[in-house]
């Protein structure tokens, strides 16, 4: 077995280890309940010695593994360990204030959801509903969100479905949603309340009547009642002569791009110590957080906010992706690690893959006098994963190009979270998207934290603004631009400003490039955005700071990895972004990290319903002025010895075609 | 063969008896010399009762072909002729008044670049370099442009460059720029001037110069130095059972969309009548103007303004697709043609290609209880053009998708056009991207004409803006937002609102979505960007008033095609939205054109020298309440049996990769 290095994620022998000190740690009458255990990165001084001395074959520092824990004790205190795992022993265990809570743990939700069904006061409103035969009720257990600076309880919110299909599971309860929504307490499994949901304009709400039969709008091939599905014809990728790639542990070596991948419980994977033709260019990328508040003003809507990071963890809600299915060529994958109520570690299959793909041109020119042409495909190696948070799907894709850019892509997709709503009614923050069913303006809004290590880690964040020149003996027709340069140099935000062009780089200032004379750098390519919309006193806005900007810049300290701080269920302030960006801490030439929030206000369509065609936003992360000209000069040209494609022929048009090669 | 449709391209023996027909009704001491010959759209009224006859099956009413023109005859005189060539009559010619140009004729500049080297004026200077052996002298016809009320000569600026590369053909001369430029009039062949071009920070000029060497910046794999090539392994993309498409003349049927695709001498190729699922969403696509200026003021750069369509046509610039290396699978191609001064066609061969390809997920969902999956890909189909305009490439692909939506994508690559610099000598509007060499900040701005049918041709556009809803008792925890509706009712445009998501729809008040219960459309994604940066009494946005905002509206007329309006060569103002968009006619639903202004500012990188990696950008058309659900339900699930993907081996990883296809 290949000894761990220090990126590598989590081991499932660690994270028993780490669970039996925690639960050693405590008598039995505790009843230790983990919510999730994974490794903490190491501190980055130790890391920068060992990829150096990894870097010339010197011998390696000694790095621990440290995880932490998340776990309740005596069913509502919550606790944070933190266990060295290379020594095996508790280096702190801490019991966290009230009101702090940890995130959902999977095993617990669909207990919850159990619970839920079958409690007397849920059973007696199924009931009143007088649902027909092949009809039952199902139910998605949500966050609670916060409005009531008093509340510490972990609370879980219950919304409910009828349930059609005549037994088959993949019925599309969201299309058919109820107006009850009782609460729960986790863990000590208390019903709160019964909260009704309106059905018209306002917050009026009903008692639980007769449910009035309505067809779902069903997404299952076995049930959308498509009388023909479409002839595709099958499109195949091959690489007879195998991949460009090579993966050895968490490594991955591919076009001059090497770099390590490790899954993450709450991220879903972090690339680290990325390198392109010998070069650093960043130290750690994730999705650091991702916040989803809705537009729906009544209650108990106003709550629906998640945060699908911290809430409930991307990592361990990852699908296990299917060869063939989630993405096309030759396929590597990793696994991943869910754990039990019991800490006990259990493989959450093919949760990342990786593969590479053909994205047309990167560039080409043709000599018009000759007729020759230079031209090389833009090849590209993509890291997926992808995340099913009850109703929605989210994947991610960081794409690295072999130009030296890095595409962070983002496509939502999956369902639509829905509300019941009566006929005739319209709502102005809804689209009505089937039989008395109503979708809710809402917003993703993500952010990705980027540790850049722009040949080194001493960086700087500058924005460069474009803008005309004023009239004058230099520019007398009133053409003229120019770039304007600012520097970043305390932990804040960047304000965007679409119409000067604005676009932020990140820099070192100790490294010039010999060609422009001006430092090397990283630039962020990311269109300008609508951001959080609710009040800047509202608990949407205190508990997520980071949806309020495009760009943050913080200066680096190890454990800060997260946009809106360590705890986000049911938190009532932002600890991350909101506390790091101080207005304080220098961040010119220092170690530094950028965070890039990617907003999308999602006003849904008919079309998005049932399962919803994905919607994708990007960042892009482009070398400027990095490199002493284009450095993918050494890609192979274009040929069709190499890329083997077909002319398209069919009776006439095809012997025409055929005609053509010989032109 | 296939009967002609009145959406086909121009046929060689129609152009050829156009040119005849205008030809014979001039003198031969005329030398009538033509610059652009093609088809005109034929009128709307008639054509809706083809496109009706056609889909019944009803007899088809005759439309006559009808070509346009451009040609010069005694030397200067510029002019139009219409000619129907399904009668073979001249239906008007007009000699245009002075001061208004034609597009350039390839044959011209090729000829244009062959006067300059010789001419005695231009061989002086050459002398004065005193090249080293190895070394000769290239040069750039360049569009004049405009700054000069009274100038009305057909003129062309020649940029001039050292070839080096010891007789390559395929030498980047545009690393080695010369600070002479000699203007000449077109047709006359007349040397008008010699223009010097400055090195330092101002305008100031030297004489000529022996030439200082440096080394040339190269592209080409000959030439550029790269002593390895990487190692890319071939990605094969094949379709064993065909295609999922067939084409039919013009004619594309695919995966329930229905269009026609015709190459046109200025844009490359429109789409017509474009359907889906049999509805019709858009009457004709196509890319419509593109200007470049550049933001270097000093003379004689500030005439750096290219209309890449009107001033010289970008389907005549159409590269000649390669199989296997332009694009990969099953290709099939179109053909355009070309003219000679004569009037005489020849073929572009393989300008415009077509295929299908794999571009990720389109949807998934995946049921956490019971861990099923619903997942398709997202299958596009795309039709390409590439076109040289002398440095630069421009890509534009129509990609229509699965589930009804259309990306039209452009991507930037070739060579940037640059000017000389000093050593040690920096400016504040360009980038050094090599010894010696500058590239100054330009803007690429596109017009896309989008002449929407959203079930009829009745449309009208609105936007839409989410906006927060006030704090009251509604909303008392203020977190409520709305989208409110603007209706465009004049010709015009739509200003741009990045922050409250502003978003332009192209709707049918008189078709009403039954499960939304609002009127049908589609939406135009597109981010917001800086638009032309030049004084608003400048040329340059004179010229091209469309590139001034990125939404415009106007009333349906025939034959108003082009942004710019239709001839642009030194022209001194626009005559196309500049005119159109006049804040007086009724836009509210009628026959109306939409026109997305696409803009980019290239701040050039080092790493986009010698030759660019694509810079993209897209503007998506997607339905908005125009389904009635999710329009891809009909797609067949992704599965392996299907699209055959295999898994990564290598040593331990491959068993390790094996043994998970069991899990």
């Amino acid at each position: 077995m290949a000894p761990v290095h220090p990126f590598d994620s989590a081991k499932d022998f660690e994270i028993r280890l780490a669970s039996k000190l925690v639960k050693d740690a405590y008598p039995a009458s505790a009843n230790v309940h983990f919510v999730q255990i994974d490794r903490l990165d190491p501190p980055k001084k130790d890391m920068i010695k060992y990829l150096e001395a990894e870097k010339h074959g010197f011998p390696l520092p000694n790095i621990s593994r440290v995880l932490y824990c998340y776990y309740y004790t005596n069913t509502l205190d919550f606790n944070k360990a933190l266990v060295n795992v290379s020594v095996g022993h508790i280096i702190t265990k801490t019991q966290l204030p009230k009101g702090i809570n940890g995130p959902l743990l999977p095993d617990d939700v669909m207990a919850l959801e159990e619970l839920c069904n079958s409690h007397p006061a849920v059973v007696a409103e199924i009931e009143k509903l007088k649902l027909p035969p092949g009809y039952s009720v199902r139910n998605d257990p949500w966050i609670y969100a916060t409005d009531d600076p008093n509340e510490t309880r972990p609370l879980v919110q219950f919304f409910m479905y009828v349930l059609a299909g005549n037994g088959h599971t993949e019925s599309n309860h969201y299309s058919l949603p109820l107006k009850f929504s009782p609460v729960f307490e986790n863990f000590s499994r208390k019903f709160v309340r019964m909260d009704f949901l309106p059905g018209g304009f306002d917050e009026t709400t009903t008692p639980t009547l007769p449910w009035q039969e309505v067809p779902a709008v069903e997404y299952h091939p076995d049930l959308n009642g498509e009388a023909q599905f479409r002839d595709v014809r099958p499109l195949l990728i091959s690489q007879p002569d195998g991949p460009s790639y090579t993966v050895e542990g968490s490594k991955v070596n591919w076009q001059g791009w090497q770099f390590r991948v490790a899954f993450t419980s709450r991220e879903g994977f972090a690339i680290y110590d990325a390198r392109f033709k010998g070069r650093q260019v960043f130290y750690r990328l994730s999705l650091s957080e991702m916040t989803v508040p809705y537009g729906d003003p009544r209650a108990p809507y106003h709550r629906k906010q998640a945060f699908d990071l911290g809430d409930c963890g991307f990592g361990v809600n990852g699908n296990h992706l299917n060869l063939g299915c989630d993405c096309l060529g030759v396929i590597h994958y990793l696994d991943g690690f869910g754990i039990s109520g019991a800490g006990e570690p259990f493989v959450i299959p093919n949760t990342v893959c990786m593969h590479e793909q053909d994205n047309g041109l990167l560039y080409k020119h043709v000599n018009y006098r000759t007729n020759n042409a230079v031209v090389a495909r833009k090849r590209e190696f993509v890291v997926q994963t992808i995340a099913t948070v009850a109703n929605y799907e989210y994947i991610i894709n960081f794409k690295f190009v072999t130009d030296g850019s890095i595409d962070i892509e983002t496509r939502a997709t999956g369902i639509l979270s829905t509300m019941p709503i009566d006929e005739n009614v319209k709502v102005p923050w809804g689209t009505i998207v089937g039989p008395n069913v109503m979708a809710a303006y809402h917003q993703h809004i993500l952010s990705f934290r980027i540790d850049p290590a722009i040949d080194g880690h001493k960086n700087t964040v500058v924005y460069d603004d474009t803008l005309k020149l004023p009239r004058d003996k230099l520019n007398p027709y009133g053409i003229g631009f120019v770039s304007d340069r600012t520097y970043v140099e305390k932990a804040g935000h960047v304000d965007q400003s679409p119409f000067t062009n604005r676009t932020c780089k990140i820099i070192n200032e100790n490294v010039i490039n010999p060609i422009s004379k001006t430092p090397v750098g990283y630039k962020i390519n990311m269109p300008a955005r609508q951001m959080i919309l609710a009040d800047d006193d509202s608990y949407n806005v205190k508990r997520a700071k980071f949806a309020t900007e495009q760009v943050w810049v913080t200066k680096y300290r190890d454990h800060e990895l997260f946009a809106a701080g360590e705890f986000t269920n049911q938190s009532k302030t932002d600890t991350g972004l909101a506390v790091w960006a101080n207005g304080v801490d220098a961040v010119r030439n220092e170690d530094i990290v950028v965070w890039a929030t990617v907003g999308f206000t999602h006003i849904p369509r008919v079309e998005d319903f049932p399962v919803m065609p994905v919607e994708t936003h990007s960042i892009q992360l482009a070398p400027f002025n990095f490199f002493d000209r284009n450095p993918a000069l050494d890609l192979p040209q274009a040929t069709n010895g190499f890329n083997k494609s077909t002319l398209y022929s069919s009776g006439a048009e095809g012997e025409k075609a055929c005609c053509k090669t010989k032109i």
